[in-house]
């Protein structure tokens, strides 16, 4: 536990079924006076109509609208500066982007590039950004990262075949919207796989070494509610109460991790994002149960206290019992979502292991979350648990 | 249950015994370049020595610091507007308000008033502030108000007899900082019905007609922590872990408020505090078993959830049962923590009683959250189970 701990968050929160047709009013939270906008996202997702339905809100307020939509899924350097020479040439008062992750992140970044001028380069590590920039609307459309309310964005770097964040409080948003809506047509796996990177934040946020008062509170909250509907949410994704569970639960795991931070999981994640393009769910997804096995004897109440949260019967069991019950339960689940367990389905051979961990062993902003002290030689290990 | 529900809090909250203490480095997370700070508090709490511990650390950065210590407790519009004339020759970069309820909502209205050339009265309701204050910090030395992340601030109107709330998102700090030392030294009285204030917050906010997920996430963990607590805060006050466990409880009935809103309980406390200045949380714990009460019928399952949070034994018996024992524990700690329990202490008579109704009556910004309707004969009866 740490003794001195923090908390920041988006601005405005505004939530529940149908509230992205408010947005014509709740625009007006960000400023009474929005005469332009910039709309970031991807084809897929204007495809579900959700760009237009923005779009005309805004219009009919004589708004002027522009959109882009050329963001990659977990975007590179060059991607995010390829958009950026797109857009910057007008000014605009808002940035509303609407996606997953890839797009909020994107849309973070565009938003303190327009202010800064630097390179996005420039940017990356914690507090590097000085000014504030154009204010954001985030509108998620996956029930994952809760980088609508994090002041991170993670950007893969092709050259150094990893992925790193840029951590600045000016990353926070103004308006989050959280329409459940929005969710229900999200494909089974990537339903399967943001579910479980929401599930891991907050997992990894109350075992994390800077774990606190506050982000306890979220984490324990994120894993009731994930715990209860993400199987539901991919049987049936129709429902909207599984589905809102899921877009809730996913925002408390980006609070948690906001004040307590990730930890060995997505450490181990970047690399395998950055070098073999495995979607960020997933790879941390195939990770979880095995960095938790890794860490159990380090973190064994901790991993107990949060089996009664996920649901599980272990009353009378000992804190290792329980521990061991959440594990299992974790593997089950990403039995039960198909979610891939085989790094070589990704192209991963076994000469690619030590250099993976010599990529993750240079995460040390995470790994210095983790409850125990992982080596090189500990990180390969649990690779190779990975392959095949 | 809304289905539509909002959140807004704090810029960023700084937590944890000595966080006070880093003031001077977390002072830059609300600008970088401060020149000047105006501190805001009372006698009293600057003879603790934390308006000069304040001082000390700014001055130490080069910060020009001034002082007001003239917030009367419960303030009204001409404390308010005196202060005002006082602190308005200068131009400041911050405010830092350090005190109970009365001095965070005193430098949340300074702030604004300085930047909007209005009156306290042009104020009073909601969303009537239209430009962004100078930014604030405030610092609770009182668990009671959570009045360091609402975006309200209570005027007390002296020729209405009424308090009446200024709401506005402009309200909010920049930053907040969470320290239990600064409460420990509180008295016990003070400790006792600042403590009920926040406890009402969380459970006023739990059976609101605007009670929503997020909510309810924020006054359960609120109504966990105030009930492990308060009566050891109480009869050890100088328990760190216990006044902690106060201060961040009443901070999360601050944050379930803002979304959920107070209800009847804080709408028939008005009254007795703009007429017969009962401070808010004696005024607020008196009421509080009475109108649940009251309330009981119409929100027995709500009501039912909340015996296991504040550690009640209950399982087996009926939602009506549990919510009974709810009622009863609440009548306990007004008990145990000597109360006052009698309006005629304050000078209350029987004829009062129905100017006090219709004052009440007025409140239909709370009123409308209560999940019965309460009519001024109902009102009065209330009232008067508070006669001898
Ligand atoms: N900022 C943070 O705090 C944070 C935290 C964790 C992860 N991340 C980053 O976020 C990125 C991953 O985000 P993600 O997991 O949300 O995936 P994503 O944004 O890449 O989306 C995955 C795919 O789903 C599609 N999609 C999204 N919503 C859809 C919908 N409603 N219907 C149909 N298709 C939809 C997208 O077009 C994309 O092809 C990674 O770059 C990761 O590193 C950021
Ligand atoms: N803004 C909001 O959301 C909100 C919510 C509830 C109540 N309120 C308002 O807040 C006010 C009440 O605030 P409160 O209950 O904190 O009381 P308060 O601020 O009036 O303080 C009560 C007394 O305690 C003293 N005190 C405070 N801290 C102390 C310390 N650490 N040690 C010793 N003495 C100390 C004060 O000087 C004062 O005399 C009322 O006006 C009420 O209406 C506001
Ligand atoms: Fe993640
Ligand atoms: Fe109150």
């Amino acid at each position: 536990m740490q003794p001195i701990y923090s908390f920041q968050t988006a601005k405005q929160i505004i939530a529940g079924k149908e509230s992205l047709k408010r947005l014509k009013d709740d625009i007006k939270l960000v400023n009474k006076n929005i005469k332009s906008a910039l709309i970031i996202s991807q084809p897929s997702i204007s495809d579900l109509g959700f760009v237009g339905t923005i779009k005309e809100q805004l219009e009919d307020q004589g708004i002027y609208v522009n959109i882009n939509l050329d963001i990659l899924p977990e975007p590179t350097v060059e991607n995010i500066e390829d958009v950026f020479q797109q857009t910057s040439n007008t000014q605009y008062d808002v940035l509303i982007g609407i996606g997953g992750g890839s797009v909020l992140d994107t849309t973070k970044i565009l938003s303190v590039l327009m202010t800064n001028d630097k390179q996005v380069r420039e940017l990356l590590g914690t507090d590097m950004v000085e000014k504030a920039g154009v204010p954001t609307v985030l509108i998620p459309t996956t029930s994952g990262t809760g980088a609508e309310v994090t002041p991170n964005a993670i950007v893969t770097i092709p050259e150094e075949e990893l992925k790193i964040g840029i951590v600045s409080n000016h990353l926070l948003p103004a308006l989050v919207v959280l329409d459940p809506l929005l969710t229900v047509g999200l494909p089974k796996p990537i339903t399967a796989a943001t579910g479980m990177d929401a599930f891991t934040h907050s997992l990894e946020s109350f075992i994390s070494n800077k774990a606190n008062p506050l982000s306890d509170m979220f984490a324990l909250e994120s894993i009731r509610l994930i715990a209860s509907s993400i199987v539901e949410a991919y049987e049936n994704g129709s429902s909207v109460e599984a589905r809102e569970k899921m877009l809730v639960g996913s925002m408390y795991g980006g609070m948690a991790l906001t004040s307590a931070g990730t930890a060995a999981v997505h450490a181990l994640a970047y690399p395998l994002g950055g070098k073999f393009k495995i979607p960020h769910g997933v790879a941390n997804s195939m990770l979880l149960p095995h960095v938790m096995e890794f860490n159990l004897d380090a973190c064994t109440e901790r991993l107990a206290l949060v089996a009664e949260p996920m649901g599980l019967a272990v009353s009378g069991l000992s804190a290792e019992e329980k521990a061991r019950k959440v594990i299992e339960k974790i593997s089950e689940w990403t039995a039960t979502l198909e979610i891939p367990q085989d790094l070589q389905a990704y192209g991963v051979v076994e000469e690619d292991i030590p250099s993976l961990a010599v990529s993750a062993a240079q995460v040390t902003r995470l790994l210095n979350n983790n409850p125990k002290k992982v080596s090189t030689d500990e990180m390969e290990a649990i690779y190779r648990r990975l392959l095949g």
